[in-house]
């Protein structure tokens, strides 16, 4: 007996991610009601029929990457100031322009972040920005899955703190849950030098009363943990232990500048790290030590940050250059390997925003995050090792079709949720 | 009175590199008999005409990049042995897979790298490999420019070093100017700790004579400056001046591990480094000193290197990373800027191979080696910055129509010169 589903791809190959390292040459992916309802080599397809059918042939399936750092409205202030020193870049070039900015602004900025995430391969990705409400409204709109926060700052005035946290708490009521679930919400005090020892403690107990993640700024530069000993005399990591707030509801960007104590006690807390590769680099941050983290057991995982200092949100560049950083930094080209970064843009995201049973790989049951990369072309042919191809060969320009939700975003390369057009033109249009 | 040129591009904006930082924001370019007849803004256009008419709407012509450094014939090699120690991972890898290489089997690898080398904006390589034949008729049906050369191995054999000589007379003498001048030969001495110092002085002589560039990889790892030390008493730049090996006609790849005293030889001596900074931290190389090179007046090129250790062919990805590691090893995000890494992909690049006369800008009466990038795409907008889009934001998949020597090769994102499915299903048949 037949059996419909909603959306059928058939004549795939499939690198599912988890179990780690398995590969269907020629498969089918059925997708009902926006879950995997079933996969397998074509041979097992037995009856199934799609009410649409996606030919995935000469494409490879994989599951939808996660940017777990970024400030999605950034694509406006794209190339804005390159090349200065750190403080001139932030206090010149990028505050007064982010100071400008609109809600609508903030809107239009994000949905051409959507867009190019939807392009290049992303289905759900982390942010922290100011005017919250504008990102969230492109994410519905978007189709995408999304994790939000507003970034707070008190510098110290009580005022403020009260005002920050009072923004955040109305956010996390207006969004949390939205667009069919797509869109969950953060707690997110910026960043242990921007935040008095109050607001953390604050953020921490909210976040703890509303059984939601905290997002956090750490230990980015060496001034900034300079600047936290000065103040506490205790490293960034350190100083938040002694506050109680580190846990597993952690979700830690950067992570550049750790003592090794601290490296073990992000992992003993079950902190999980968004590693920001290219921020790091282009900003001349430093390069994260990765691979000792993953070493004691910290989950890590992959970030973009915000398109000033990348500059674009191409997920494929970042599992890419995290193995390019790790290798050279060690001396190793054992260091790190294409799958784990793979792993790390994935299924070790997936766990860090605790939805891993939701997401993060291909399996039957979990909701329907799937992307096809075209394997048919120059760079990523022969196909010595499908791993390493996509990693290291694949650009998000060779990403053909995306589906979130069980819902095609993207299809053989044209975009259905976003009118591009317009897109680009709100965007360009709002030149700061 | 109207005047009619082979090839018309209009409305395109123009970086023509040289001189430094200018830009055409709507201009066109004039194209006959293989070189730039004319360019300007659209309003000096007067009465041209082409027989051929290029809509440049949207897009930005560059000087086509310049790879100087790879191994063409190894994307058949992509993605094998990867996350190998470097010695294990030649051995057992890629050397037993060398060896059974056919010249028919460098000829489609070649034809696959030169597909992907259009594909991406390259429009002129420095090769160095076995049965280079091969890569010289590939060269020749691709419609590249390239400078070609045979890598002599001799371990100290004088038999070896007498075969090695010969082979690289023969080809020199059967392809340098071939292909309309297109290709040109190079000597290549491998390295110095593959070469006797007989096979250095017999190719430095050779070049001298024949009045053609050296080509050769120095100082890549820790190991190999360590064996030249042991073996010389000297490191590898030393050891080379000591054999006045070094001068304006040699090109010198990877440059990894040098001395300040090398540096200074190297810049004094006028010696070009070609900086690969993909397959320098995927291998676990290190990084090149680039920015002291510049400090010290040295001129510093990009290349890939084969496919093997990077793993594509694309410039936009290298001059990308030329950036980043340069910042990140120096903790200063001033430490190389977009443009520097864009004059290092187009007219150092020219310049070390001695025409900087013919290519490497968009110049008037320079032949005509120029691509086209599509701007109006989600990741490179806004414009905020030019320079900063094309080095940080664009890959070469943003690449649409690439011209060289007046030739159109890719037109609007259809290449031209080669059949596309044909070079991938004989790469692909040709799995090792």
């Amino acid at each position: 007996m037949r059996q419909e589903v909603d959306l059928l791809i058939k004549n795939v190959m499939i690198l599912p991610v988890v179990p780690k390292g398995s590969v269907i040459r020629n498969g089918f992916i059925a997708i009902s009601d926006g879950k995997i309802k079933d996969f397998g080599p074509m041979e097992k397809m037995s009856n199934l029929v799609g009410k649409e059918v996606l030919s995935g042939k000469g494409m490879c399936a994989l599951p939808g990457l996660i940017n777990t750092h970024t400030h999605a409205p950034m694509t406006l202030l794209r190339g804005v100031g390159d090349g200065l020193p750190l403080d001139k870049w932030l206090k010149e070039a990028i505050w007064p322009r982010e100071a400008k900015l609109s809600e609508e602004d903030i809107y239009w900025g994000t949905m051409l972040a959507c867009l190019e995430m939807i392009m290049s391969g992303t289905t759900c990705f982390v942010d922290m920005y100011l005017k919250e409400d504008g990102v969230a409204k492109a994410v519905l709109d978007s189709g995408l899955r999304a994790f939000l926060s507003y970034g707070m700052i008190d510098l110290g005035s009580e005022e403020k703190r009260e005002q920050e946290l009072k923004i955040t708490r109305d956010f996390v009521k207006r969004w949390h849950g939205a667009g069919e679930g797509r869109i969950r919400c953060m707690i997110a005090p910026h960043a242990p030098y921007t935040c008095s020892k109050e607001l953390l403690l604050a953020s921490k107990a909210m976040a703890d009363e509303m059984k939601i993640m905290l997002n956090i700024h750490l230990s980015e530069t060496k001034t900034e943990v300079q600047k936290i000993k000065e103040l506490t005399g205790m490293r960034p990591v350190e100083y938040l232990e002694s506050l109680n707030f580190l846990g597993p509801n952690v979700l830690a960007a950067h992570c550049v500048w750790l003592s090794n104590e601290e490296i073990r006690l992000l992992a003993k807390r079950g902190v999980s790290v968004s590693h920001c590769p290219s921020s790091n680099a282009k900003l001349g941050s430093g390069i994260a030590p990765v691979k000792e983290l993953i070493s004691e057991g910290a989950n890590v995982t992959i970030g973009t940050d915000g398109c000033a200092s990348n500059d674009d949100l191409d997920m494929f560049e970042e599992m890419r250059l995290a193995c390019f950083l790790q290798r050279v930094r060690l001396l190793d080209p054992t260091a790190m390997k294409a799958l784990d970064a793979l792993e790390m843009a994935t299924i070790n995201a997936a766990h860090a925003l605790k939805i891993e049973k939701e997401i993060g790989s291909i399996e039957k049951g979990k909701k329907a995050d799937i992307i096809l990369v075209n394997l048919d072309v120059p760079r990523l042919v022969p196909l010595n090792d499908l791993v390493s191809n996509l990693v290291f060969s694949a650009s998000g320009n060779n990403v053909k079709s995306v589906i979130v939700n069980g819902r095609l975003l993207m299809k053989n390369g044209k975009v259905l949720s976003m009118e591009e057009d317009r897109v680009l033109k709100e965007a360009c249009s709002r030149l700061l």
